[in-house]
């Protein structure tokens, strides 16, 4: 895209957004402001749009107007995030933005896999497809920008912050670093290896591994930025959320405006699930869309308080200690977007499900045959899928979409270990490890003809 | 993007492409037929558009229509290859494309880098940020495409192959996963791990290890090959220098029509610099830019054959054999598309320049810490760019892009060497190894203070 052109206008300053709290304690505050949580209740906060101003561009012009930024050099509307800033963060200026050209990643239709499946009109939304491989670029690119926003106006942020051992380091460390911003990032000794460390070690972030376990980290994280002056990057910060809303507009809008009837997801923190419904109900509100797709939750089985708490008919929050999963991301017993989450199910007729390591690892196997690299998240939602299908809830007829959260390219133990035959709990379905000859052109040509079915 | 609407006309058939041999022998080839080389003389063949009709339409009722496809929901005209397809191979129809919306890559203005740099017109051309994590993509999905319509044509071809240990063989296995169609990997026996096969063994091609070299490897692959049921994916294959020549064209598209000063690529087969300038040719041809870029090739001083050729004024191809080094995709003593380079570099007042090991080791972190993840071949690129930078040939006032072939998760390890100081003949000058803290509030503060330079 083209160099920032800060001579344009931010017109959208016109529309206003606020933190409120979640659970509807009175109060507003500022999205610059430093506050992670409601004064009132500790509940979660979110950030609230004001639909009616909104609503004064009528929902044909909005879609215009989206559709008109996709791929821009117009900076920042070549970012899918930023194509529809008046939705994320209206008052954030141009010159503030931190924008890696976030989504706008393909909505793949996976079209051997859905006919192998007997639902042709599946659709892989790879997310993974990004600046450090993961969905997490969505909501990051919006808290650095704020963070950038804060600093130049004089609120006295020095540093951002986050404990995690993954995709939120990543994505936190690589935009800090493209600020220009020192980012802190949390761990706990010996439970991580360097490679698992090594985008925010080489992105430059304050890698501090503490003697302690997670949680003392988030003991740690906590207290050191008591004084407001480190930006805690964490789940219980919601305005990520505004970011990684922005993936289920994204699916509406690449399907010409049409809903989809199911949208599944690979869930642990319960964040990424309560963006995608509150990005569609923005849509809805604007009466963009007129129906909401059916959400489904893919829990691991190793980890799913979010399944047991949804079979227990959401009475009470369930939380465990989570057992080790392939699908490391959504390893948590105690999510912390648990009250959106459950409104997230409840408001769209959602279904919450779970997958054994057994099946998340064949699940992955099954669609990377047909043309896909599929993270063990990624395996956990078609997994789920499957089970759907199988048990008829989702229909031969039915439009499905799965989010596909990271890029297996991060992954790369877990399909070495799958195709060796390896991995805990799982039985490689469709291992294909390499066949080894001697370096004869007929030895050669015989294995051909073999695979190749002469 | 939507399902394959295969009721819209192929209004480019009225385009047509042949192969051609590149020294200017006499004939022309369907480039549906499986051939690779001149009959004549044995050089390499070059696909052959006819300029004069695709003239008929004006410079800026092109522009538009490729602006007007970016993004595009209409099959297939979202991929950033296809959306170009009357330039790529014109009478290929929908029905036979295989496309994972390859293309659209973030141009990224490298704002701190540059600034660093005292170059701030720097931008880095992330093509890495794709389905299976390179450049190569961009090539794939028109050779799969062209093999796809081969097989519906009748022509015998049942399978694709080549003999690649990196990223050309990931790209072929995805796309071919991807059609359905069996794909077959040549691979030395014991050299090659299987981390670096696990893409193209998750996507089921038939993988290959025989007990021999890699110069026995494409022995044998010829000799399988010679029956023209198995179709040659290797770099001799000219059709995928037809996708890779998009990336010129996007370039230039991404900068509103404009031509940059210089575009710096790292160099080892020397396919990837020839496709630039086929499709910055192109662009001249037909009337929509009036100058062209100065093309840099940028080599690793391990597999230096092309600079060695220019150091000498190109009045003959140097060979030599390949030593090992990080930037192993590179790692090439004889380059195919030696002839098509040097038309690349002499019609483009061009440059070779190359870099030590410890150079783009540097190179690539430095980049590193202003956000990006970069390969070790583009930490070669962007050494190159600093030397130039050094010695003036490139000027402050420049606009400058470096192409980042793939993307940095392909090379965990280089990237945790660099940082644990172990690789060799680097010293890693940006290293940023973890610091080990006990969990103390008051220990960590200290720490982070001292970094925020309290």
């Amino acid at each position: 895209m083209q160099p920032k052109n800060l001579n344009q206008p931010d017109l959208n300053i016109a529309y206003r957004a606020h933190f409120r709290c979640f659970r509807g304690c009175v109060g507003e505050y500022s999205i610059y402001n430093v506050i992670y949580t409601c004064p009132t209740c500790g509940g979660l906060l979110e950030v609230y749009h004001d639909t009616d101003a909104l609503r004064n561009r009528s929902a044909e012009a909005w879609k215009t107007l989206l559709d008109s930024r996709v791929g821009s050099t117009q900076w920042p509307y070549g970012s899918g995030v930023w194509g529809m800033r008046e939705w994320v963060t209206p008052d954030l200026r141009s010159e503030n933005v931190v924008s890696m050209y976030e989504g706008n990643t393909n909505l793949y239709w996976a079209e051997r896999l859905g006919k192998q499946l007997g639902v042709p009109d599946l659709w892989v939304k790879l997310c993974g497809n990004s600046h450090t491989g993961s969905f997490k670029d969505l909501g990051m690119t919006v808290l650095v920008s704020v963070v950038k926003q804060m600093m130049a106006d004089g609120v006295g942020v020095r540093a951002v912050a986050c404990a995690s051992t993954g995709d939120t380091s990543a994505a936190l460390a690589s935009y800090a670093a493209c600020a220009g911003i020192p980012a802190i990032i949390f761990l706990p000794q010996g439970k991580v290896s360097t490679a698992q460390l090594v985008q925010p070690v080489a992105n430059g972030a304050h890698v501090l591994a503490l003697d302690t376990d997670f949680d003392g980290c988030m003991r740690i994280v906590r207290e050191v930025t008591q004084d407001n002056t480190i930006y805690l990057a964490n789940s219980m910060n919601s305005i990520r959320i505004e970011g990684q809303k922005t993936v289920a507009i994204e699916i509406v809008r690449q399907f010409d405006w049409e809903v989809p009837d199911w949208i599944i997801i690979p869930v642990g923190n319960l964040g990424n699930i309560s963006a995608l419904y509150k990005g569609l109900k923005l849509l809805l509100d604007l009466g963009i869309i007129n129906r909401l797709p059916r959400l489904v939750a893919a829990q691991a089985g190793k980890a799913n308080p979010f399944y047991q708490s949804y079979r227990n008919g959401f009475r009470e929050k369930v939380m465990m200690p989570a057992q080790k999963t392939l699908a490391s991301a959504i390893q948590i017993g105690d999510p912390v977007s648990y009250e959106k989450a459950v409104q997230a199910v409840q408001m769209t007729d959602g279904v919450v499900e779970q997958a054994s390591e057994h099946e998340l690892a064949n699940a992955a196997a099954l669609a990377d045959l047909t043309g896909m690299y599929t993270c063990p998240h990624t395996g956990v939602a078609l997994a789920v899928l499957f089970k759907l299908v199988e048990r008829g809830e989702v229909k031969a007829t039915d439009r499905v979409v799965v989010l596909s959260t990271a890029h297996g390219l991060k992954f790369t133990s877990f399909k070495v270990g799958y195709h060796e035959g390896n991995l805990a709990e799982v039985e490689s379905q469709f291992a294909n490890p390499p066949v080894y000859l001697p370096a004869e052109a007929k030895v050669v040509k015989e294995a051909i003809a073999r695979k190749l079915g002469d």
